[in-house]
């Protein structure tokens, strides 16, 4: 889809990428193996290939004649990529890398021709010293000494091809290098970033076929005389179910549309929180879906359970969400620690005057609770009938600010290790992007007149108050002495389980010591 | 387990089935086939059965000769099971009953010998009238005209059978109705309220296990050079996991000590609290201690994907939790209904200056924050380490008793067909029952000296400290005016949706009308 049309693709932008992504994903499985020939597979020929190497590889790739994967995690590196141990030993005529390693839970790994494979290669760096760099490198199977596992028993996806990828002596040329060598690390971490924002929209499509089907039947099933859709506890998960495709689909569009613009900015938080959001959202609403059907949404003559489990992996593959939020949040704050750093060396070279002068101004806001990005009132950007979700997250935004000030003070570096005050600082600014994704589609739909923008706004305001009051409390956990802040009490109850390897509670039937 | 010895069985009070819940747990399958079985196949007869029928069916369904099942779900009738359609028409002569009727979803529907079945039944009422009463029956799969379906192909407890059971034309002699004829519905009633309770330990036992099998792996699996049980986000899902089971664990003993009083009090609301906590609680602690394995948790080379399967179908059997959440609010409502109604009495035979005062006290605690049921203090009853979490349980009394008085006021008996309302009520009362619970138990600990009674302190202090500010963001939700509550919002899109059974919202990618 985005291969260009010089190679014989569609050169579809990223937005009309992610408008296909809603309707492939009523089917996981052919989802997944599409993108993981199209987002991960061949998008490293994409972003950083040669001119030759695209006219090599991309036509057939574009016409389906060829198959990509992507390979780069192996068994002992999941999450921590770096740490692969697959490794690429150059020839001694120079001509070619010899590849030997294994790699797990590769889709279309059993089925694909063309590998982009990451390795360890002996790299010599600036002070003449040799390093182990990763490398990316194109590999066909042709190449030989490329074998697969069998296909993995999975909980969902089940119809997509998912194994384990062996390379054994496999001769890659050099000039099958994708990028620079021992540049791969970055290719990886690229690839994965520039494919994750297509999950919102294809999570929003999934969302509304699911609405349609569960409507159906919560319209026409009767119990207690009543249809279904005249409860408040199924009304309840409808609500939640368009809310959280409203918001996804605002969001992922959002994304797309800045990717698209001209000199294709870095949207690699963005991106991620997409994925959170949507992926977490998808596993709620699923559920709920389920719920509505009662004992036959659990039956497998019914696709609710099918998207269950193909839903489930949404949390875990292109980043675990664990990984993201701790890269939404260190992401952000290293901006925020840039500005922090000017600030105090401002201070140090003796304009206490401004400083100080700027610390009061904000105290006066914070006293008078007087915040305003120009969001609301007589000029504000928003409309009007969005002006209370407005305020609420432009208040979210000031206190959040100056948490998160608070929080550079007070851990400095150190703070990277803090994995839970991390998780709350990304809850936060996933909901702040997601707040204002809403807040601006919603304003466009009234402005531009669109149907039922009314709707839009009701679903706007309510998640807005939704995720004000999560802030709030996200905002409250994040204070030092807070009674909402209880991460020292998990830490201290995890180690003790952990060093216990086990629940170290007595039964509540035991008598004695 | 539970049927009497003299008729063969174990004997067991419930406190000992729910200890033995705990290690059947660890087959979601073989749990559902026992408790299929014994919790309310047999169940009617342990209830209310007469000596005859104990003594000719319990000896052989106590051995395992005979297994049993339990018929009340049909097609049109889930969770409003009084409008099942199944119908026992009496004989010329008085002497059977003619059954025909279908019932689905039956747990050992295909393997069974004995089915305790409700069906209609005419009743001559106190007026003279004929009305249909549903009625319960004992039912011989050798009485012929009893046929099932193939197994139904399911999400979980795949071991486990669910069939269709087809009557047709069978004859059940008349003394082989349960109780009263007429009376079945409450037979049906008090046999799923006597076992919801065991839900809980099970849960817990679940729980347990997950813990260590997750523990081992994460504090053996290294990931950025460290052990995952090094990470934060990890170690916080091993608290969540040890404070479910903590609390589901104090829950259920609670529950089933009470049950096993003398006199057999009446607990189907504490059982029903059990049963939604514990069913919600397992299946978020099965997807954290998947995501802990990552991409391995997906893989059926491991347990963790067939829990997640096997657990879901807590949140539906058994009473979906949205009914058992009505079930919970109204029960307790209609009785806190009747004090009010008494005190409106009251008032009305005079007695002002009574009610008034009583009136004048609370408004001087509410002023003052000053609540005091008599757990803390000196001569308080739970231990002193726990003094934060018991003021916090009894300040969410107090604020939840006078908003249930304005809610009553407000909806008065319109208030059952208020569903969101009944939800956040509920909500906050499981929480306080889990709060009490877990409050308790540690005090106990405490006092005499359990090992590792400080982890037990940990884990209360954690969960309430959270329930605390949950139950406060539940009761803002059940103002009137606040900002928290958005239940008209949320029926008003859910209706938007419902009426066009379609996401209704235009495409962000949409220019025009």
């Amino acid at each position: 889809m985005q291969i260009p049309e010089e190679y014989g693709g569609l050169g579809l932008s990223n937005t009309m990428y992610a408008r296909l992504g809603e309707i492939i994903s009523s089917d996981g499985s052919i989802a997944v193996t599409l993108a993981a020939h199209q987002a991960i597979g061949l998008k490293g020929l994409l972003i950083a290939g040669t001119d030759e190497q695209k006219a090599k590889y991309l036509p057939r790739l574009a016409s389906g004649e060829h198959i990509a994967a992507f390979c780069l995690t192996e068994p002992g590196s999941g999450s921590d990529a770096a740490s692969i141990k697959t490794r690429a030993t150059l020839s001694d005529d120079g001509k070619y890398f010899v590849l030997n390693g294994s790699k797990v839970w590769i889709s279309n790994g059993g089925i694909a021709d063309v590998f982009t494979v990451f390795a360890r290669t002996e790299v010599v760096d600036k002070d003449g010293e040799l390093k182990d760099k990763i490398t990316a490198f194109i590999v066909e199977r042709d190449f030989g000494g490329v074998s697969h596992g069998k296909p993995e028993d999975k909980l969902g996806i089940r119809g997509s091809n998912t194994c384990e990828v062996h390379f054994e002596n496999t001769k890659v040329p050099i000039e099958n290098v994708i990028g620079e060598v021992g540049g791969g690390f970055k290719v990886a971490m690229n690839i994965l970033n520039s494919g994750r924002f297509s999950m919102g929209s294809a999570s929003a499509g999934m969302i509304k076929r699911l609405i349609e089907m569960t409507a159906e039947y919560a319209c026409t099933r009767k119990q207690f005389n009543k249809k279904l859709s005249d409860f408040g506890l199924i009304q309840e998960k409808f609500c939640l179910m368009a809310v959280k495709a409203y918001v996804m689909e605002s969001m992922a569009y959002l994304t797309a549309g800045m990717m698209d613009r001209p000199g294709f900015p870095d949207c690699s938080v963005e991106a991620a929180m997409v994925k959170v959001f949507s992926s977490e959202g998808a596993w709620a609403c699923v559920s709920e879906a389920l719920q509505i059907l009662g004992g036959l949404g659990y039956m497998k003559d019914y696709p609710y359970e099918r998207y269950l489990r193909d839903t489930r992996i949404l949390l875990i593959f292109e980043g675990t969400n664990e990984i993201l939020r701790l890269y939404i949040a260190l992401t952000g704050m290293q901006y925020a620690g840039k500005i922090l750093t000017d600030k105090i060396k401002e201070i140090k070279r003796g304009n206490v005057g401004l400083a100080l002068g700027e610390f009061l101004a904000k105290l006066r806001d914070t006293m008078g609770r007087k915040v305003d990005y120009g969001l609301v009132g007589d000029r504000g950007v928003a409309h009007p009938s969005l002006q209370e979700s407005s305020k609420k997250l432009e208040e979210n935004i000031y206190y959040f600010g100056t948490t998160v000030r608070g929080l550079l003070s007070r851990f400095g570096k150190t703070i990277v290790d803090e994995q839970l005050v991390l998780k709350r600082v990304a809850d936060i600014v996933i909901n702040l992007y997601a707040m204002t994704a809403a807040i601006s589609r919603a304003s466009r739909s009234i402005s531009i007149g669109l149907r039922n923008h009314d709707h839009e706004v009701l679903l706007t305001n309510i998640f807005c108050t939704e995720a004000y009051f999560k802030n709030n409390y996200a905002i409250a956990q994040l204070q030092k002495y807070a009674d909402e802040n209880l991460d020292d009490f998990i830490k201290k109850a995890a180690k003790q389980v952990l060093e216990k390897r086990a629940y170290i509670c007595s039964h509540p039937l035991d008598r004695t010591f």
